[in-house]
């Protein structure tokens, strides 16, 4: 899929978990675990996560915004990159 | 689509612009203007693409790296965002 339309779906994806309560803009700690459970499976325990939480929230308001949210998503995707990286395409 | 997905479809876009030449892991100017033009079309006019070049080319070594693009891509995810949220969902 095209670069806007895989934008669009970042940006779905983060309304969908962030609607769970009355602010829709931000993802609470419940929102975000249930986000990077049900998104990146086995990815991290859930021990794991509220670290990830702390990491993410830079502006230490206990919650994640857009912005952070973006910033996550990238470095997981800086992550895959390098692992594809890794081995030669075939 | 999934996040996972997603990312993956930013990365084979990276990947497809980027191996026009023999480095496929960095982008040229003239790979990042197509990049720019194709995906996102009617964005930006050339005499600014090549000072979104610079503002991108962190490192300055005149190429635009896995890092900086993600990072160019999520601007744009975060700049749509508010775009969206300018208007109520129906």
């Amino acid at each position: 899929i095209d670069c806007i339309k895989a934008l669009m779906s970042l940006i779905g994806i983060f309304q969908k978990y962030a609607s769970k309560d009355q602010d829709t803009d931000h993802l609470n700690k419940n929102e975000l675990k249930e986000l990077l459970q049900k998104e990146f499976p086995g990815l991290l325990n859930v021990s794991k996560l509220f670290s990830v939480m702390d990491a993410l929230d830079q502006d230490k308001d206990g919650q994640v915004d857009i912005q952070e949210y973006f910033t996550t998503v990238c470095t997981l995707g800086i992550i895959y990159y390098e692992i594809l990286g890794a081995c030669p395409k075939k």
